[in-house]
């Protein structure tokens, strides 16, 4: 039982996703634990490998959702358990793919609200600790190659600024085939339209293509970077708390 | 002629908000020119005192749209002039009302958008150095009092932030009257109707009361200081830029 302190604590610690379930009713077995990690891994036992079963399915989803609440299941073998299930997120992540003057702003705008914000760009004079103090990484390569080699969550967003289908195009179809929160990439309509046939015809499908944000970012106006960068981050926030596009400018639902 | 180019530069480097005039078509005074503040004063003359009437209203819009753009008048002697109004708007400004901890991080987006950042709140240990080391001004005094004697401009943002009647009824009633961009006050609908009703039988207009967006931010959920402030700032640019609610999250008119 100490050991699933120890790697609670120890996830905590290191800021990884991790969910906690405890058995609080039933005929046996209240009282034990098990760990739940991003991967859906375990750690620990409910005391039945069925239950343990069913409730990594759900302390995987908790995880995301940070919520604490109490699941009940019913085993064929007609037991039922009440499972205490409370899941610690990590700190959601913002990639940012292209390290120009939108992305400046936008680290600023994401670390302020607590991100873990990396920036990947091939181009090492953008990607430079100068330009981007505050940002927790900086990786100078090629973003699809560096996000195939990343783990994605429902907590990850993505943010494509690149302005170049040489970059942005690999980058969206290796990020759409994943798990991920939000992905949003710059370009007017007419760009989106055509990057989307674009992706169309190398293998994505319409439903993961509907999937980017593009343009990107809230409505509100302004051309300035900073702007530009706070309706990306407004956006991103807008989609985390799952609000739809009529709820978010519906003062009278607040 | 070089002193208006002195004042203008004076005015630029100021900050204050400035707009240039010239005739550029016209029977006569071609080139003459005339520089307007935002109270209205002028300084030059484009040789017809009339002229200078009519061209001042123009040029004190000009400050606040920041546009640059011949308009034509026709005098009742028949002449007709083409002006060159240029306008030079001044940083946008951003007065929090109540130095607490939404206060902080909405100092931070202000700041990072080019806002200049006013912070009052009466009590000493909430409007400290320590807590807002990027804002331009910390006022600690009574927000009504304060307000009072400060030069309000269409570029003037205000955010009641303070959760206390005591505060917030007297801040909002001195602004109401004045001239100003935004003005946004924190609480839910309920506080929000029951202020607005206090309002009224203090003797504000209904237009007057319109004016204030509350609940205050767009919606875009999550109850953190750092989202709240989000939504905030979110706002303020929206309605900067004549953002109508429903534009704002309307993807297929970006």
């Amino acid at each position: 039982m100490n050991n699933i302190y120890e790697d609670l604590k120890d996830a905590l610690d290191k800021k990884q996703g991790v969910a906690l379930a405890t058995v609080v009713g039933g005929p046996a077995h209240v009282g034990t634990k098990l760990l739940v990690f991003p991967n859906k891994t375990a750690h620990g036992t409910l005391g039945l490998p069925e239950l343990d079963e069913y409730v990594r399915a759900d302390a995987a989803n908790a995880i995301w959702s940070g919520d604490a609440s109490i699941f009940s299941y019913s085993l064929p073998t007609a037991q039922s358990f009440d499972v205490f299930i409370e899941g610690f997120p990590p700190p959601p992540m913002l990639i940012i793919v292209g390290a120009g003057h939108i992305a400046i702003p936008l680290t600023i705008f994401a670390k302020t609200l607590n991100y873990r914000v990396v920036v990947i760009d091939a181009r090492a004079a953008f990607a430079t600790r100068e330009r981007f103090p505050s940002a927790d990484e900086l990786i100078v390569a090629w973003p699809d190659e560096t996000l195939e080699k990343m783990d994605l969550y429902p907590s990850t967003s993505v943010a494509v600024l690149t302005h170049d289908p040489k970059f942005d195009e690999p980058t969206l179809k290796v990020v759409l085939t994943r798990n991920f929160g939000y992905i949003g990439a710059i370009g007017n309509r007419k760009t989106g339209a055509d990057r989307a046939e674009r992706l169309l015809k190398q293998g994505l499908t319409e439903e993961q293509i509907k999937r980017i944000h593009g343009p990107i970012g809230l409505n509100i106006g302004g051309a300035e970077p900073e702007e530009m960068a706070l309706a990306i981050m407004a956006e991103i926030v807008a989609v985390r708390h799952h609000k739809n596009p009529t709820e978010i400018l519906d003062w009278t639902k607040k």
